[in-house]
């Protein structure tokens, strides 16, 4: 008798990833280049091989997700570990940590490590706290020296994701949601985004695993926590049971049209920019006949290499910058966030930090 | 004292529509050539005036339509009339529409005309009913040559559209809603598109309108009432009031991405097809460098030519073609809704009818 459907489809999900990661790294000439330190025929020595890391909070998803990771591990030449960051908001974080290791260690996992961090205040307390996470995720992928950083979010925290980007009006970047592969060198890989959250839950059930929820997913102080538990549920009653599927599904398709559109502005910043200009300067001329989607991009782009912070461009900021190329009527500079102006001048649009940012 | 403030803003926006109108018809040359057939200076004779229409089910939204378009073309040179659809769906619905043919010429307008459909059943009851409410709207416009047809859609009506596009998965082209203009030669107009449902309700109470609810928007059975009913009050809860304003923001830069997209598929339709084919045949090589996003939209675009209709066109039919062209191994020929094949055969991608359409 083979394993539980439900670990059957993390194991599964895991290994196709792992198998990307080996691929990835024998293309990359570093890889190459010291594959045969092995002591024995076909099987590198332990510290030769690859290390890949599961990011795990002790919940169902990432509890799944380092189980599958430890089992798959062993059949391929990989070392698997695990890191879990203490965010530090709660009384008894720290004892919470450390027994999300001891589980960890008992999966098999090796290195296991607690990542402490000071959480700031920056774009509200979700935002802060994904940042203080990535640092710390990022800081121990390099230390340890992992090829991957495995991250348990699922097809619900996908489709959360997309209806939060809805909710603040966001354009088709923010809704393409959670890529399967991010960060520096495609280092984060989600296994799980096409996997709905209750198979997770069902595999830690079967395996016999202990999970602990995070109450900050059931505070409704929290608007993921809201979305989660009032919005979704209500959305699948109204709409069907495949709106989560559904959510996912367009998340990606947006991902393909804010690909295709970046691409577009990638090439229409080269060919508008003013030959030899020391300031980057665009050609108001060139921009103008462009389709306001690609021509909004050229100047959001413009804008952040100027050093306008990414967070902080708004859509207005962009739409009173367009009105320099289609709305010229001689206007004066536009303000930006990060102390930027944009600015019209003998036929050229010039973005340019003014003043120090804060 | 001015008009309550309500009032004032539908009057407002249905001013701004029609003057778009009127500029519309003066940059055409059928109306350049006939507008000094006025017997007054200054004024045209009625009959001469360009007709606009309100199309009006009696209800809150559509009622504040008709009062202002009959009040804002008092003060233009436009003549005002209304249509109200009769689906004959629900026991003395034709009495009920001759109701509001009153109440619309109450308000001044004419000709007011009630259209009586007959409901199919393609595509399930709300597509087959709006598809007939188009037909009589067409046809009812031509015959009466109305310059434009105003449709009383609001802010609220377009969150719906989203969220319902949303559930089903659909692509960016869906998501973007209704826009402002539509239609043959832009015949439809929507003023309301920026406000929200309770602004109409207001006008209507401080002008002394009665309305009338279409009994099938609060029927659970509907999908567009349970997502007005339960989804979106809920979305508002969760996420906040601005989750409604924050669709149809969206909506809007789906719209222009979806505009840029499709400029880039005409385009790189253009530059596929291979030079004085008979069949429009598409040469593979120059597809498959192209972005997945535009590609996709290329290979839709050439189904829908060949006769696919559009409606049945789902993204795993365009997947499997576009494997003709990223997974080309020598596969079959691939069956498309509509009798239309895609094949590949001698360096060339062909879409073709075999069959006839049912």
């Amino acid at each position: 008798m083979g394993p539980h459907p439900a670990v059957a489809a993390i194991r599964l999900a895991v290994r196709r990833v792992l198998h990307d990661v080996l691929n990835d790294l024998a293309r990359t000439p570093a890889a190459a280049s010291t594959p045969t330190t092995s002591t024995a025929a076909g099987s590198r020595a332990l510290m030769d091989r690859p290390l890949v890391l599961a990011a795990c909070s002790g919940g169902a998803d990432s509890m799944a997700l380092a189980s599958a990771l430890a089992f798959e591990a062993r059949k391929l030449d990989v070392r698997a570990g695990a890191v879990t960051v203490d965010h530090g908001l709660q009384n008894g974080s720290t004892a919470r940590a450390l027994d999300v290791v001891h589980r960890l260690r008992d999966l098999g996992l090796d290195p296991v490590e607690a990542l402490g961090v000071t959480v700031g205040r920056q774009g509200g307390p979700e935002a802060a706290a994904r940042d203080a996470r990535y640092a710390a995720l990022d800081a121990a992928a390099s230390s340890l020296g992992a090829a991957a950083v495995l991250l348990g979010h699922t097809r619900d925290d996908q489709a959360e994701t997309v209806l939060l980007a809805l909710a603040r009006g966001s354009g088709t970047r923010s809704l393409s949601g959670m890529a399967a592969v991010s960060g520096p060198g495609g280092r984060y890989r989600r296994p799980f985004l096409l996997l709905d959250r209750e198979t997770t839950r069902k595999a830690c059930v079967a395996q016999g695993i202990d999970v602990w929820e995070d109450p900050h997913n059931a505070d409704p102080a929290y608007t993921r926590a809201r979305v989660r538990h009032e919005a979704l549920p209500v959305l699948e009653k109204s709409l069907g049971r495949g709106v989560v599927a559904s959510l996912a599904r367009t998340a990606q398709l947006f991902r393909d049209d804010a690909d295709a559109l970046d691409q577009w502005a990638a090439a229409a910043t080269r060919e508008a920019t003013v030959d030899g200009d020391p300031d980057h300067a665009l050609d108001p001329a060139k921009l103008f006949p462009l389709p306001s989607a690609v021509r909004r991009r050229v100047l959001r782009r413009a804008a952040i290499t100027a050093g306008s912070p990414a967070g902080s461009l708004f859509s207005r900021h962009i739409e009173e910058t367009d009105r320099l190329i289609t709305g010229w009527r001689g206007q004066g500079p536009i303000n930006l966030p990060g102390g930027v102006e944009a600015r019209r001048s003998n036929g050229k649009l010039v973005f340019r930090r003014t003043t120090a940012a804060e």
